[in-house]
C-alpha cells in the first residue's frame, strides 16, 4: 500500500500558507458569492501542489465554475475548496475553511480542513485517526437521537421545493426531538464539529464534493459514520450526506429527512443560453428511485 | 448622572473569574438542560456582587427556576445568565457565554457578554460605545436585507405552533432572499455577531431577559438597532427581539416574520400540579393585538 504521508504533510503546509490570504472583493449574487480570494487561494494551492506532484489531478470549485467537466478518476486527485464558507468570508462571520482531500482509486486517502479564523487545523489519514492541531479527535458516540445536537446548512438552495423541504426537515428533527439545530455556514467546519464530538450529527443536501470530501474522512477516522441522506452508501459526488456519531443516529436522521432534487456533481454541466452554468444548483430529477420508499 | 463604571469593571472581573468553572453534570430534559454549573456560576456571580453592592437586586435564570417572581424595578438590578447556551455547554459545542446586564430605573447602564470558549469579552456602557476585548465594535451598517446574514435560534421552543412558525419564518427570510441563516446556540453570542458586523441581524421569539439584556446594549452601542419582533419598542421582558445593523433591516425582518404566543418574563409563574413551573415556556395568548395587523 502506498503511503501518502508526504502528500499529506505537503497539503497541510500549503493549506496553512494559503490561509494567510485575506483580501475580499464581492462580485456576485446573494446566494452564491464568488470572491477574487477564492480564485487566488485555489491558484496558490494548485500551483504549489502541481509543481511538487506534476502527475496529480485536481477537482476544485473554481475550475468547475470555469466550465470544466467534473470527474473523479482513479488517478491521484486533490479535491480542493479554497474557501468553504464564502458567504461567511465576505461578511466576516467567523467560520471559513480551506478544505483539501486527496483520493486515489476513488478512495480518499487523507483530508485536511483548516478553519482559518479559529486557527484550527483538522486532518485525518485513512486508518490512522483524526486530529485537531495534532491532538486525536473522537466523535461523541451518542446513539440516542433525542440527545443530539444536529448541524446543517440553511441558505445554499433557494428554489421553493428545496427551501420547503429544508425547513420541514428541521421541523421534523425538532419534533423527534433533538437537543438543538445549529448552522455555522461552512459544511467543512460543521462536519468537523461532529468529528470533535461538539455536535452529534450533520446532514445536508446540495453541497459539493469539495465542501465535504476532506471532512468526511475526518469524521470517519474520528469514529463516526458518513452515509447518503437515504442511509445508504456515501457517494462524494451525490451532493447528499449525513455525518454522525453512530450508525443509529445516522439511520434515524435518514428516516426523518426528505430529499429534494439535486444534480450530481459529475453530471454534464447544464447549457444555459449557450453558456456553461457557472455553478451546479439543485435542478435535476430525483437521483434515486428508492428515495420514495423511505418511511417519513 | 450616576457613573456606573465601577460596577461595570467589577462585573467584568467576576465574569472572567466565573468563566473558569467547567464541570458539567447533565440533569434534565432534552430541550431545557439544567446543569449544576449553571447554579454554581450564578451563585459565584451573585455572591461576589452582593458582597460588594449589598443594596443591589438580581434577576437570574436560576433564581427564576427556583420559583421567584421576576420583576424589574427601578432599583439597581443585575440581570444574569450564568451560562447562555446550556445545550452547547453540555455538548461542548464551542459557544457558551456568561451574560451580565445592569439596569437602573429600568434602563440598561451596561452589558457584559463573556464568550468563554473563544475567550472573547464583549462589553458596552450606555453612551460610551461597545468593545470586544477592549477594541471598539461597529455593526456592518447594512441596509439591504438581501445582502444580510441573519442569525436566529432553532430549538428552544417545541410546541407545534412555535415550531411551524419558526421554520416558516426561516423559509420567508430565505425567499427575500437573505445571504444566509446561522444559529450558534446562544442568543448572547448570536447578538454579539451583529455588534461585530459579522452578521447583519438577529431575531428570536422565546428567549428570556437574561439571555439578551446585556447583548442588546452591546448591539445598540455598536451602532445597531434593537426592536420588538413587530418593529416597535423593545421590551426586555417581552421575550421578543430583533437586533439589526440598521432600522431598514430591522423593519424588513419585522414585516416578514410572524409571532407565536409567548408568556412575558414578568408574568406570574404558571401553577402546575401545585408546583411553580421551573421555566417559562411559550404558553400564553398573543400579547399584542397589533401583531395581526402586520403585512406578511
Amino acid at each position: 500500500m502506498a503511503d501518502w504521508t508526504d502528500c499529506l504533510n505537503f497539503g497541510i503546509s500549503v493549506a496553512k500558507r494559503a490561509g494567510e490570504q485575506k483580501e475580499v472583493k464581492l462580485k456576485s449574487s446573494p446566494a452564491d458569492l464568488v470572491t477574487e480570494t477564492d480564485q487566488r487561494v485555489e491558484k496558490i494551492l494548485i500551483s504549489a501542489i502541481s509543481t511538487r506532484y506534476p502527475q496529480h489531478r485536481f477537482i476544485g470549485e473554481e475550475s468547475v465554475a470555469a466550465g470544466e467537466r467534473l470527474q473523479l478518476t482513479d488517478s491521484p486527485t486533490w479535491i480542493i475548496d479554497p474557501i468553504d464558507g464564502t458567504v461567511n468570508f465576505v461578511h466576516r462571520f467567523p467560520f471559513v475553511a480551506i478544505s483539501i482531500a486527496f483520493a486515489v482509486n476513488k478512495q480518499t486517502e487523507f483530508g485536511i480542513v483548516y478553519s482559518c479564523v479559529e486557527d484550527k487545523l483538522f486532518h485525518a489519514q485513512r486508518g490512522r485517526g483524526a486530529f485537531l492541531n495534532g491532538e486525536p479527535l473522537h466523535v461523541s458516540g451518542q446513539e440516542d437521537i433525542s440527545r443530539c445536537v444536529v448541524v446543517t446548512e440553511i441558505g445554499a438552495e433557494r428554489d421553493d421545493l428545496a427551501l420547503s423541504t429544508l425547513t420541514s426537515n428541521i421541523f421534523r428533527l425538532l419534533k423527534l426531538p433533538v437537543h438543538g439545530v445549529r448552522a455555522l455556514g461552512t459544511a467543512a467546519v460543521d462536519m468537523c464539529q461532529v468529528a470533535m464530538g461538539g455536535a452529534d450529527a450533520y446532514y445536508h443536501i446540495g453541497m459539493h464534493c469539495w465542501d465535504i470530501a476532506a471532512s468526511a474522512i475526518i469524521v470517519r477516522e474520528a469514529g463516526g459514520v458518513v452515509t447518503d441522506t437515504d442511509g445508504g452508501w456515501f457517494d462524494v459526488m451525490s451532493r447528499r450526506v449525513i455525518a454522525a456519531s453512530s450508525s443509529a443516529v445516522a439511520n434515524r436522521i435518514a428516516q426523518v429527512i426528505r430529499p429534494f432534487p439535486c444534480r450530481r456533481d459529475d453530471e454534464e454541466p447544464l447549457q444555459s443560453g449557450g453558456q456553461l452554468t457557472a455553478d451546479r444548483k439543485c435542478a435535476g430529477p430525483l437521483m434515486k428511485s428508492d428515495d420514495t420508499n423511505k418511511t417519513h
